[in-house]
């Protein structure tokens, strides 16, 4: 696999439909040094998930069925939004638990809404069901090349934009965001994978030597949740990762805080997932080693203007 | 007055302690063209003011009596930030209408805070009898060529980081960013002037030849809401603005919900005002016309994290 190729194809396909979204060197209380930061949470539909979902849908024949999702909240969003702006259907399965935030930003980026009883897995069942009766495409939410590509952009994107770090602090989820950015870079820079302790997919299989089911809870839960890390990441990150941090809800929601009160940054708990491993000593930088943090996502519940 | 010289030398002064707040190109629902965005909420205390506080305090000999200043939230968090940051102690005269929000951000800056029953008014009244009881410095929020000179940074700034925009539209409440604004352009590109209809100091002056006394209210009024021009920028405004336009309160709330639905910025009316004059077509552009909007402040109330 020839990932420098299919990462730059991909922000090839995409540049037109996403946001080229900005960076800052910020100096945030608490912190010796200043910080690189990327504000990703300013994509389309809140988080870096568009990208995936562009280059999903840009890089494949859609059938007439139209393309088809299982999301805790954000992906969902992202493959609506996608479908709509270039004239797809999409059905997507959310699970109750996403909450009425999540479940509205969906219904806002134009999709066909199932509400499903349940967790994420009972979403995604029935979105399999919904793609074997009617042909539609399934857009995997991290664990498909085309999806890893896509987020792989935004470390490209940022390394245009002059990223100077020698290390990548990035939250992870089902390891979409981190794997591509291991893709991308590829041990060229350091990249420290940040995981709330209460869902810790990639930490548990690194441990475990293979991905391994893990169970979820927590602030994050419905952004960071997966409850096994994706293959593609899992290979990425044993041949690349710098290290696999653990952080509390505390230090969390101690990040999301201080993101608002320093930057008036409003985002959710996976969005301050990266800041708080710093904030807290989680991942420690030697005295010399320039970091950058990045947001990858803004959809906090309740969504302010929801009243 | 060489106001290029005093810009360029103020933001020198004032580099080490102000945040080179990010930028970004972006495509909002409802308008053709993309716009160049500068998100100075960002910047310390989450408004503008923190330029020209530092400014000031900078270019003058602090007395032993500290800083004192009258204001109706952000000017007088800026002065209390930028006070402890330098180690001056500083008084702060705030209008009870400010709000609880605007009150408790002044006091997290640091400042000894004066709750002033009233208005405005009430508040300068008293920060001037403190100033002569005390000898303390004060620190007026726009009519002062530090304070204006310390805005002007801004779009110094700005350009610095590539602007490419024929025209650049700013809120106007005092006319201390406005003011700095025409006072680095001078006319080389277009400043548009935006106003509630409620609170438009700027306007009815420029109507009435001379700066006039205005009623103000609607949901912009704590930050937008002063009633006289400073007459330094209505000065410059008569050699050099483009522009004088009016929004509703309807619009800016418009634009606050888009900036946050599209970009995940959650600000107060004051920094959605600019916005609200090209989404309700207050301004319209030439077709070939490339248009910057500058998001000057987000200390939104409730603050999101005050429960």
């Amino acid at each position: 696999m020839n990932w420098a190729d299919e990462i730059t194809a991909a922000a090839k396909r995409i540049t037109p439909y996403v946001l080229r979204t900005p960076i800052a060197t910020v100096r945030l209380p608490g912190l010796d040094h200043p910080v690189e930061v990327k504000f990703e949470q300013m994509q389309h539909t809140g988080t870096f998930k568009a990208r995936g979902a562009f280059n999903s849908l840009l890089s494949s024949d859609v059938p007439k069925a139209g393309i088809v999702a299982a999301s805790g909240g954000n992906h969902g969003a992202a493959v609506a939004y996608a479908a709509s702006r270039l004239g797809h259907t999409a059905a997507v399965f959310v699970p109750e638990m996403a909450g009425p935030a999540k479940i509205e930003l969906i219904r806002r980026a134009g999709a066909e809404l199932h509400v499903v009883p349940g967790a994420y897995a009972d979403a995604l069942d029935a979105a399999i069901e919904y793609e074997q009766a009617t042909g539609a495409m399934q857009i995997h939410a991290y664990d498909a090349i085309d999806t890893l590509a896509g987020q792989g952009t935004l470390l490209r994107e940022w390394e245009e934009q002059g990223l100077e770090a020698d290390t990548v602090l990035i939250a992870v989820g089902g390891g979409g965001l981190i794997g591509g950015s291991l893709a991308w870079t590829q041990g060229s820079r350091r990249i420290v994978a940040v995981e709330p302790k209460t869902s810790c997919a990639l930490n548990a299989a690194l441990s475990a030597g293979s991905p391994v089911d893990v169970d979820v809870s927590g602030i994050a839960a419905n952004a960071l949740g997966a409850r096994r890390i994706g293959s593609l990441c899992f290979d990425l990150a044993q041949q690349h990762l710098h290290k696999s941090v653990l952080v509390t809800d505390d230090a969390i929601a101690h990040a999301q805080r201080l993101l608002w009160q320093s930057l008036r940054q409003f985002v959710e708990p996976a969005g301050a997932t990266a800041l708080a491993a710093l904030l807290s000593d989680a991942y420690r930088p030697d005295p010399d080693e320039r970091v950058a943090v990045l947001i990858c996502g803004a959809n906090p519940a309740p969504d302010p203007f929801s009243g």
